[in-house]
């Protein structure tokens, strides 16, 4: 498929946009672990599934990830873990997220320095789309509008009258020389339940999926028509960066004052509702924005019941419910409409109709400087994990896992001392100037100050308890002197 | 007031029954901990409180505890921690749990051989009682009652049409002579609603409390007549087994044998429905045998939605809910009429109305040969507690905490050795023949089969995290050679 239409491949590049948190996920996604990077719907998480979705079709190189500065980090370790040719996938930073207009005018203005004539696919990164196939059909079709110069958009064909996307209204009888493009009339707003029912009845009108394909020129003078101020600070940004590496420069200030002022809008608002040149094509897949816990009612499988009972659960008579346990067993009894997510150390209880409200709780937690909302108990990292078994006052407990032949960086911290006892595989510890193995069921100590690297030789994974002590035993307590994954201080 | 009336105390035996195991309490009971260990209504757990209840009036010498044998040492643990005169509370094993008249019946023997004029008090050790001081006034009264040769019960003044106990018709013009009580006409079964609506009219329905006063001849003699089969046995076990030490030998299969052929059954229907010498003495206190977790209702403060939230909430619009946290977030929405119970381990969320259906769970968990319904993460022991802060393949982690003084006993483990790192405190350690001292932010090694024990000499709590490594990390390889709390192998 990569070859038919002539060089496909060559200059197509997909733009993944990533700068989602996902509050609406808690306690499954917190602000290090925003929702693309969970696994709630399908075999993998959901960047990496839009990631395999185009694998074969876009290679790596062309994949261009649009993110904010402070997830870029943890969304290429996400990615990494893909396997090697995922290291190629280009990232965008943002100083700080404006919505997906300015997104994706940045991404633009990037690729039209590498390829002025590029077609751009812009994609989310958190939405689940069931087939692959079907997926790369419609989006070669899109691929041949956007060559005559429209902006090509994916219309989902509403299944319920649902309240909560946008539509595309298509004029389904005028050809605009593709079979199976429809020209666009217009994009509306999310309805009320009776005009969506009038939209389901009518039957021209499509869900709105936020998947859309055009000439990188076409969407930049699109931008310049209807968002001008946005397109003027992008060409300023053009032209004093015009070094796409630039863009990844944190200390790059001009930047970020250029970027921070600009005002936040939405592709849909600014450009697909304005636009005159706007085509879609109908999805054959199912798809779900996911935009709460009850739009898994839409792709994920139910019992007899109605209920979708996923991890450790034992359930007496429930209906239609969704019940997201872990380890732990959750125990539930004659739900009635409810949602049930259940993580390590914080879990939610609602009625679906209120799952709107669980912003509210991330909100509280916020305001009592707790954690439950920036990070999970488990952390992955480039070289493994590890989970934090337990913190209490001068110490804290920590079971970390290294892949084989990963290791730390080479670190030290001022305030705690650590102790290793290695439960599974062989450590290789450096320790000052020492260099010694330490095996299962042996243990050794690292002291305050300390310079120490923990290493796997091995081919199997290494698992060590660590128990840290010392007055302060926070996470940013670590001075990294060298790091295979460019994190040294 | 334990003066009161000539010498009240000195014959004066509580018979505190102590052998249910409160599933209806899952997750926060376990078979390990039963509802009478748990502290769910009040300032300590309910058996403790049913001590202190009484502390004062009768002395710990003339209190006993019926349990089964499964039980006890656990129980005796438990009590252990009220202070030192708690070590002289007396404890009688059944071999296993034949409901109330055959566990008062034994204990009645027992008595009859200590004290053939005493006076029994039985009180059940898992109900909530508001009042000390209205408690022990009606505890006296009913004491006048019992030395007029009458069987004295407590009445509790209905405040609902409630459906879950069964009740007392008492006559309040009849008088028995002592002002305060009343004959009783008849002991009525649960009724459903609309008889609960009715008595509740009527005005001389009393709930059943299930505490009863009497001489122990006088029950003696009542069991005689209306249950001749429990007390031919009883009198066997009495001429077999008249040293009341023996009672509590497990070895003793002769008591066994007998008292497993005794039928069940309940001192309210074997007895209280069928004598005609029963008073009530009417309470004038708050009472609930806490049957379930929607028991909570009854005695527990409400905020003005009608919730009870406890630990770690965070909620959100929710009414008439009982949600029961412990140190992790449980964030709640909009609930109506549920019941939330959280443990490290486990969760239960089930509306009000299903709650009973909590037994069908711990089946389940029972049949799956799962341990949420046997112990909790963290089990308490004379010594002090320990958590079981994660179990993989190969190891187990545990924090134990010490009290000052305390020691474990000289102990070997066959198939595991031991990393212990001092996260707090001064450990003590003996480990073959060496004996050291190992301070905060220092570590030792068991080796598998080394003879070893952990004592506190220091004046605070002593913690440690132990990671232990072995094919077989379970609790029962242990070998006590010696041990202060009579649990050498």
């Amino acid at each position: 498929m990569a070859d038919k239409g002539g060089n496909i491949a060559r200059d197509i590049y997909a733009v993944i946009l990533a700068g989602g948190s996902g509050t609406r996920f808690w306690p499954l996604s917190r602000e290090t672990c925003p929702k693309q990077m969970l696994q709630i719907a399908g075999e993998d998480t959901l960047i990496r599934q839009t990631i395999k979705r185009i694998n074969g079709y876009i290679p790596e190189k062309n994949m261009l990830i649009v993110t904010t500065e402070d997830k870029a980090q943890d969304l290429r370790f996400h990615i990494g873990s893909l396997g090697p040719s995922a290291k190629e996938v280009q990232f965008l930073s943002e100083p700080v997220g404006r919505n997906t207009a300015p997104a994706i005018g940045l991404a633009a203005i990037h690729l039209n320095q590498i390829s002025p004539s590029s077609i751009m696919v812009v994609m989310p990164s958190d939405h689940a789309i069931s087939d692959k196939e079907r997926f790369l059909n419609g989006l070669e079709l899109a691929i041949r509008g956007a060559r005559e110069d429209y902006l090509a958009t994916f219309g989902i064909k509403p299944t319920h009258p649902e309240t909560g996307y946008g539509y595309i209204k298509a004029n389904e009888s005028e050809s605009v020389g593709v079979e199976g493009l429809f020209k666009v009339v217009r994009f509306v707003e999310k309805p009320d339940l009776q005009t969506a029912k009038t939209y389901l009845a009518n039957g021209s009108y499509y869900w709105n999926s936020g998947i859309f394909v055009w000439k990188t020129s076409k969407i930049l003078s699109e931008i310049e028509r209807h968002l001008p101020t946005l397109y003027k600070t992008l060409k300023e940004i053009e032209s004093l960066f015009f070094k796409p590496d630039k863009l990844n420069n944190p200390k790059t200030q001009l930047l970020n004052n250029l970027y921070c002022c600009i005002e936040p809008i939405s592709i849909d608002y600014g450009i697909m509702e304005r636009s005159e040149d706007v085509l879609m094509v109908p999805a054959t897949f199912r798809w779900s924005d996911l935009g709460s816990w009850t739009a898994l009612d839409e792709i994920q499988e139910k019992d007899q019941h109605g209920n979708i009972l996923l991890g450790n659960t034992i359930d007496i008579g429930s209906q239609d419910s969704i019940v997201f346990a872990g380890e732990r067993v959750l125990a539930t009894i004659g739900l009635r409409d409810m949602v049930v997510a259940d993580t390590p150390d914080a879990t939610l209880i609602a009625p679906k109709e209120k799952i709107q409200e669980v912003r509210q709780v991330v909100d509280i937690l916020k305001k009592n400087g707790r954690e439950e909302h920036l990070i999970h108990r488990t952390v992955e990292r480039p070289w493994g994990s590890y989970t934090v078994l337990e913190k209490g006052l001068g110490y804290k407990i920590k079971r970390i896992s290294l892949k084989p032949g990963a290791r730390l960086s080479l670190q030290r911290h001022r305030c705690r001392s650590e102790h290793w006892v290695v439960v599974s595989g062989t450590a290789k510890v450096t320790r000052e100037h020492e260099v010694y193995l330490v095996h299962t069921n042996e243990s050794t100590f690292i002291p305050v100050n300390g310079k120490h690297r923990l290493e796997n030789p091995g081919s199997d994974v290494l698992q060590i308890i660590e128990v840290q002590n010392g007055e302060y035993v926070e996470e940013d307590d670590i001075e990294r002197i060298v790091d295979d994954y460019g994190r040294s201080s």
